[in-house]
Formats: structure tokens, C-alpha cells, sequence
């Protein structure tokens, strides 16, 4: 059998999980400076609980577990000999595999509400799975990184998210090479009826938030189709583009439109978050009034974050969701989100060549013996390395020397300590500095040191 | 709809999720320590890469994902109709969940055979999926922590693994707790041929596996069932329990049977590990005869660490393999590997109260407000402390205080910082330690010292 993975998944070999252990722990600091809490769901839920939740696109993207045993036994025979497959899922399957951790984490929540305090500030750092047709950004399994507070209106939570993405992309060198994007659904409800766009709020949204795949030509063909007219398409082109100058939009729009209580709203609230908490919080954010998101259940903020130069797809987002939990029973629970794509953020930085520099290896040794004697004295030298907490590899019994150092330029170790009877009897050790091509004899007892001093 | 999770899966709580990880951080720091480097492999595989390889019953435990789109398309109609579930099964699904880290590492190693330098020595820590049914200390979703070095026959990489479970049970305070063992399959093989045991050797291997659930009474009984003679059980049962003294147990074997070239092959591989290299590694290790491990691909040592006084099966395990990439193509690939159960290693603790008093938790901080005043300051003293590496929670907002103080015992914070229109005037903060129910006035500026000196 010749050995192969199945489309859109990846193996991570060493250097890709040392850097993305890298990107995480920055995310994972961030989070829980801000006083998040971890918790983690499992990979599969039932599949009632996922179905329905990510409309009708995302129900064919579930991956869908089917049942143990004879799993065709309990299926109406009528379904199976028409084989229709639609009607047969419920009967075959049972569990889902996650799709999104917002969906976990309401399902959470609601279980377990009479455990958990609100507000309730929680980060969970997992793998979803969804069946896409794999292309470039776009994995069957990838790592999201969420933060959510839940149980509290406060446009607090909203402007810490953003004082996040400020330290999370300074950290990650990333500051200058994104942009942070924020809008509001019922700014976006606002100008519809204002403009009486005849189409429902819910599918303008879903079309408007392909604009950056499709631009507005793209956008304005599939309105057509609806039977939009042109004048009104371009309407709501002018209504959601136009140059708002930044400092001074949330009044603008204030004064504009002092009837329309979705726009009222909404301007408060971006106000608090934009104009009024940054000046403490010094976070470069733009409002963006064309930034839409697909997303269903989002009833406020919406943020995104997309990177300036290179064509990726966002690289985060979030918003605030009035009724997420509702589904589960627990209403009036109005939270807000975000969630990082780790395999974005490193596609965005290896494009950028900036993982590279900033990635910090640890020291590689490795302990080499000319003979029985040096390979037991190498025992008692990796032991004392380990017992200082410095890592080590001991070449596995006796080779020749040049094949034991073959092997260490291979593994690219950046340092050999070669030891022999000569070496054994004087008390001392060879340390050979690989990049230098250098070596040098030290005693024993000091060879942790020597490490230790280098670090 | 009322919130659920498929049975066999858990949530993880924030304390749970910080005791996990500071036990995988005990055991990644002592794989890292003996050079091992982690890699990650998929959450699924293609089917044909699992199915075979776990024996028939695992077969029947591997989740499988059900194809998408019209799935029922391409199923024989005859198969449909008669509702052959496993004649179906290769037309429905081509992937399965990671039943273990071994198949998948073993598939790692010979996609990657060109780029990877051998011996390979990796870690692995990740999710498995098995439908078994749910019990004490048996979930559908548990945590493997594996490590293997391969491409190599030296004892050395055994000797290693023993050294890293002291290591690991030391610093988890479990090392009075478990029993190490020790086997090799060569030597079991060997004394089923000094006696002319009539059964298969892979199939005696698998029933005297049963030993530590069923006792040999039942070992007895599922063996007379197979038509094996009572005096041949007996015989089977004095040669793999005797009680060999561990010192010189070795030395023992090779004299009493210097013809059986298994038992003297064994003898050799276990004089080397338990008896020429430990005086180095320092290792509490016993050799137990009748260990017997359910697995067919080890070929050489066998491990198992369980626990001496709770009945909670085995919470590690591993072994030699000589052959384990055949399948996918390569050959001559000697390894050997271990693997901790996270899950049962938490299970254990928890029931010896041990992770109550390692597990340090960092402080948790909150910040209430008497008035709009002291909200915005707050929000200073906030970005104050993370700016020094200090996380803490903004209470969102102004509420009475009584409610801010009820929200901070509920969620068990250590401090409340509260502060107002007087505490702004006077550069101050109340600090609150709600463990001594006693409060002090410091400084603003000195608030992240305050923190940082009492860690």
C-alpha cells in the first residue's frame, strides 16, 4: 500500500508544529492576560446539535459519522432501494464532527449553565473539520483559536477584542501587514431600509460578504438574478462605500440619520467601541461599512481581520450574537467573539518570511562515542544534561566516527560532544560547534554550563 | 433542544483543562529532554490505512466518516437491498478517525521516508477515537502521548523509555503509586515452544493479555474452550509466572535454556536493558513474564506501567516492532515506542488526590468600579498590569458593588482591585485579597509590583 492522506489534510512535521506552537502560544497569552479561561469540547458532537446551525452550504460541509455495527439494519428498506441518500442520513449517522467552536461553545454554555458564572470569559484553541473543496487557505482540518464573552452587553468586551488583535499582531510582527475592520449589523440594516432594498436582510448579507472574492460587479450579477434593480444596487453601493472620513463617522452618521433607530443604535455602540474606549486603548481599527460576514447569527459589532497585500481570506473574525444560545434553550445570553485561523496566519507570515526570524530553535546536541568506553561515559554525560533540563540525543550504540557525524550535519544539530577512552581518562569531553566547524576539550563535570553559558 | 454530547465524550472545564496540561507538559519536557521532536498527523486517514491493522475487532471500533454528497450513489443496488452493512461499508466511507499515534506514525515515516534523517526519535500528542463502549477509564475520545525512535536496533532507545517513565512518574509524584514491567515476546514465544503450547503464538499472546481482567481462571477457561489440555495450561502458567528473582533473573534464563534460541535471543535484549544499562539510568523496573500486550506488532520488549492499588488497567504501554512500515512499503525499520494515557494518568490523580497540590494556579484578578470615574481608570490599571505580563478581568460595566463583590466570590478570584472617584483623586486603587477578607490602598502605579511580589 503506498502510503497517502486524504485530500485537504497535512501532516505537520517538526518545524511546521514548532511554529505553529509558536503563533498559538502568542494567541493563548493574549487571551488569558485579558482573563480567559480555556475549555476544550469534543471533536464529534451530535449531529443534531450541529445540523442547521451553519445554513444549508454548511449541512453538506458536516462531516458526518456513521453509526457502528449494522448500520444499515435500522434504515427504512424504501429509502435504501431508492437510494435516497438525503432521507438516509438520519438513519446512518448520529454524530458530527465540530464545524466551528462557536456552536460547541453555545452548546456548552447552555449544559452547563448553572456551573459557570457570567459573565463568562472562555478560550478554546481546537481543530474543526469541514468537507470543502480543498484550494489554497482552505483545509479540510485546521486549528481556530477562539475568545468569547458571554452574558453581558457591554461594548467593553467588544473593544478589548480589538485591544487584542492590536497585541496579538504586534507580537506576531504582523502589526503593518493587516488590516482590522469593524461594522455593524444593524448599521447594514439601516442603510437597507433606508434605501428600501427589496431583497431580505439576511440573504443581502450572505451576497454583500463575497464582495472581497467578487467585487461589486460580481455582486451586483447575482442581484440581477434576484431581480434587483440596477438603480437600487447601485444605491446601496453608494450607501455602504462612501468616503466617511473615520474620525468623526459615527457623528456623521448620527446626524445624518437621526430617524432610523438601527442606525442610531448602531452608531452608539460603534461610538463607545471606536471613538470613545481606543483613546485608552490604542487600537488601529477601520470602520468598514461594506464589511458584511456570512455568518447567520451575528446582531452587532462584526469584525474581520484581512491581510493587506496578499490574497488569503480573512485571517480572523467575530461579532457580537444576541441569540446564540437560544437554540439550546437559554436565552438572553448576548455575547461577542473572535476567532483566529492559525493556518492562515502562518501561510500570511511564510509568505512574508517571517516566521523564519522570529522563531526561537532550541539548541540540538548530540553525544557521539569513538568507543564502548566513550558511549558509557556519554550515558553519564546525557544524564547530566538532562538532569539541568538541556536536551540531548545519544547516537545509538557504536559507528563509525564519520558516519555518527554524517548524521549529525543531516539532523542539523548544532553541536557534538564526542568522547572516547583518551577523553574518558583525562575527565573530558570533545564539544564540536557544528556551524563553526570548531571543537574544543572541556571537562565533564562543566559541560552544562558550557550550554547553559551559550543559551 | 436539549444540549447533549454523544456518550463516551466529555467537556473539559477550565480546571481540567489546566490539570491536563500540566500533565502533558511533564511528559512533552522529558520527551524533549531525550531529543524526541513532535510531528502531528491528521485527525483522519484514508480508511484502507487504518482498516487491518488493529485486528478484527478494532476494525469494528474504528469510527468511520460517512462519504459526502449523494453517498447512497454508488452502493450496489443488491448490496442496498439487502442491507449488507459490511459489503457497504467500502462504498460509503474511505476515511476513519486515528484509532492510535502507531499506524499513523508508521504511515508518517514511509510517506516522508526522503526528507526524514534515521533513527527517528518524534513525540505525538494527540486526540484517538474509538467506538468502544463507555466505562470507567474508557472514553470515545481520549489523549495519546506518544513517543517512538525508529531505525535503529539499539537497546539503548529501550533503556531510554524506562529511564523516561522514572523520570515522568517522579515529577508527577506517581512513582510509589505504579509498577513498571517488563517483557519481551521473543522470551514468551520461546517458553510456548519449550512446552509445546498448541495454540498459535499471536493468538495465546492476545488471551494471556486477558490476565490482569479475568485472572487465569479465565485465561483457563477461554484456553480449554480452544481444546488445550488443563496440564498444558498449568505447564503454560508455571513458566510465565515462577518466580524468578529480578536480580540475576536474566542469567537464570540463559542458563536453563541455553538451546532455545528465542529465549536466549530475549535473555540478551533484557540483560543489556534491565541489568547492564540501568546501573547508569537508575530505573525501578520489574521483568514480568506472563505481560503479554493485546497488540500483533511487537516483536521484541514490551512495557506497561499500572497502578500498584487502583484497578484502572494499564496507563502506559508500548514495545519493540520490527516490522510495523511493511505494510506501507518499507522495510528493515526497527523501532520501539511508548504511549502515556492521559486520560487514565488524570483518572488516577484524582482519585490518590495528587493534582489538587502540584497543579499551581495563577492568580486571578478583578476589577470593579464605584463609578464611571473608576471605570476608566480601571481600564488603565488593567492595560498597567498586562503591560506587565499580569492577566485580569475588567468587570464589564457598572453594576452596584455588592453585585461586582458577588461576581468575584463566585468566581473564586484572589483580588479585587475597586476603585472611584476618590481613589482617582488620590492616584490610588483598593486591593482587595479575598482569601483574608482584608483590603489596603496602594498606589496606581505600584499596582503590577504589588502582583509581581506576591507570585
Amino acid at each position: 500500500m503506498k502510503p497517502s492522506l486524504p485530500k485537504g489534510t497535512r501532516d505537520f512535521h517538526t518545524n511546521d508544529v514548532i511554529n505553529r506552537k509558536y503563533i498559538l502560544n502568542i494567541i493563548e497569552k493574549a487571551y488569558q492576560l485579558f482573563g480567559f479561561e480555556p475549555i476544550e469540547t469534543p471533536t464529534f458532537e451530535n449531529l443534531e446539535t450541529l445540523l442547521g446551525k451553519y445554513g444549508e452550504e454548511g449541512d453538506t460541509l458536516l462531516f458526518k459519522i456513521l453509526n457502528s455495527g449494522d448500520f444499515l439494519a435500522k434504515v427504512p428498506e424504501e429509502i435504501l432501494t431508492q437510494k435516497q441518500s438525503i432521507s438516509a442520513l438520519e438513519h446512518l449517522s448520529k454524530k458530527g464532527l465540530r464545524y466551528d467552536l462557536t456552536v460547541p461553545f453555545a452548546r456548552y454554555v447552555s449544559q452547563h449553565q448553572n456551573i459557570l458564572n457570567f459573565p463568562f470569559k472562555r478560550y478554546q484553541i481546537q481543530n474543526v473539520y469541514r468537507a470543502d473543496r480543498p484550494q489554497k487557505g482552505r483545509y479540510q482540518e485546521f486549528t481556530q483559536c477562539d475568545a468569547d464573552s458571554i452574558g453581558s452587553n457591554s461594548m467593553l468586551f467588544e473593544a478589548e477584542f480589538l485591544q487584542i488583535y492590536q497585541k496579538v499582531f504586534t507580537d506576531l510582527g504582523l502589526l503593518d501587514h493587516i488590516q482590522i475592520k469593524i461594522n455593524h449589523r444593524q448599521l447594514l440594516e439601516g442603510m437597507f431600509q433606508e434605501i428600501n432594498f427589496p431583497l431580505d436582510f439576511k440573504e443581502t448579507v450572505i451576497i454583500i460578504d463575497k464582495l472581497d472574492k467578487i467585487g461589486w460587479d460580481g455582486v451586483s450579477e447575482i442581484f440581477l438574478k434576484k431581480e434587483v434593480r440596477l438603480d437600487h444596487i447601485k444605491q446601496l453601493q453608494t450607501k455602504i462605500t462612501q468616503d466617511y472620513l473615520t474620525p468623526g463617522l459615527v457623528i456623521n452618521l448620527q446626524e445624518k440619520y437621526p430617524d432610523n433607530l438601527l442606525i442610531q443604535a448602531a452608531a452608539k455602540d460603534l461610538k463607545e467601541i471606536v471613538e470613545d474606549l481606543p483613546s485608552q486603548f490604542n487600537c488601529k481599527v477601520e470602520v468598514d461599512l461594506s464589511l458584511a460576514r456570512g455568518l447567520d447569527y451575528y446582531t452587532g459589532c462584526i469584525f474581520e481581520v484581512v491581510p493587506k497585500t496578499i490574497s488569503l481570506g480573512s485571517i480572523s473574525g467575530g461579532g457580537r450574537y444576541a441569540h446564540l444560545t437560544d437554540m439550546f434553550g437559554l436565552k438572553n445570553m448576548s455575547g461577542v467573539g473572535i476567532s483566529f485561523g492559525l493556518d492562515r496566519i502562518v501561510d500570511l507570515m511564510q509568505e512574508l518570511n517571517l516566521i523564519q526570524n522570529q522563531v526561537k530553535k532550541s539548541i540540538k546536541i548530540l553525544l557521539c562515542h569513538i568507543d564502548t568506553m566513550g558511549f558509557h561515559k556519554n550515558i553519564d554525560v546525557a544524564n547530566l544534561l538532562r538532569d539541568n533540563g538541556i536536551a540531548c540525543v545519544l547516537y545509538p550504540g557504536l559507528k563509525k566516527m564519520k558516519k555518527q557525524m554524517e548524521y549529525a550535519a543531516k539532523c542539523a544539530f548544532d553541536y557534538v560532544i564526542i568522547t572516547g577512552e583518551e577523553e574518558v581518562n583525562m575527565g573530558e569531553v570533545i564539544i564540536r560547534n557544528m556551524e563553526l566547524g570548531m571543537q574544543r576539550r572541556i571537562k565533564n563535570s562543566v559541560v552544562p554550563d558550557y550550554f547553559l553559558d551559550n543559551e
